[in-house]
């Protein structure tokens, strides 16, 4: 198993090393039409995405399910908050774009892309408030549905 | 009357001009001692200021009335979204330091300092979620509160 998850205080990592380099990545979370090819557990699909990867940025997604679970709801928006090609990049679902206040704040997530061997060392890391909002999350399935999606994104830019 | 308040769509914005440099105005604001001496309207004190201007830094006050009012609260914080000296910061309250969601979420402040003939155009933007958000600031005060924060802020710095 390639991928390793852990709790760390009040957050969750996921951990694979990926057959790709840091700059494949990179290009793979901020270029919206390949975001839209692995970020949802198939058969999930998004439907519509934007991310502009600088400080105050947007970070939207429609995420659909395969019997139209969603469709009527709008997008999702959070808000990019560090950049740095192609070893960092911050978000969070506490703001939108411009760094405008959201209704009711879950995670931070920071994803970080270290050279590692051949490849990347690829780290997600949520934050969240509360042990409770973690746990939450964890019951939500974080480790599956995060590690499918690192699984896609292997898949995608290991090819 | 030197301060200027105003309305743009969900956000809420005072301009004032300062006769000292945006260097001073930064100073005041990103020094928490001098920050403690300015940034509540008197007779309210802060009697803790935590202030990391770096993006993901740690905005943390605790402002205590004069007749004891919150001293059992704990201080808030909030957390620095940009901090580009002299001339820009940034900061919410729906975060904390190092970007973890905070509970209740209300707004993000930018505070600009631009150079303007002998002193700075002082500018403070608050950003609010929904119209409601905003005038509930409104009606807390944001003209009278940020009014005289801005003059005790001119007093200082002017002196």
């Amino acid at each position: 198993m390639k991928t390793q998850t852990k709790v760390d205080g009040n957050d969750l990592i996921l951990i694979r090393h990926i057959a790709a380099s840091p700059e494949a990545i990179w290009d793979a979370l901020t270029d919206a039409e390949k975001l839209k090819q692995w970020f949802v557990p198939k058969p999930w699909t998004i439907t519509e995405a934007v991310i502009e990867p600088r400080p105050g940025g947007r970070f939207l997604t429609k995420m659909v399910g395969p019997n139209g679970e969603n469709e009527d709801c709008g997008p999702s928006e959070g808000c990019v908050l560090e950049a740095d090609a192609p070893s960092r990049i911050v978000w969070t679902d506490a703001l939108s774009g411009g760094y405008r206040p959201n209704e009711t704040p879950f995670m931070t997530a920071i994803m970080t892309m270290e050279a590692d061997g051949n490849g990347t060392l690829y780290t997600a890391r949520a934050l969240h408030r509360t042990p409770e909002d973690r746990q939450k999350h964890e019951e939500m399935g974080f480790a599956e549905g995060w590690g499918t999606v690192a699984e896609q994104l292997a898949a995608m830019v290991e090819r």
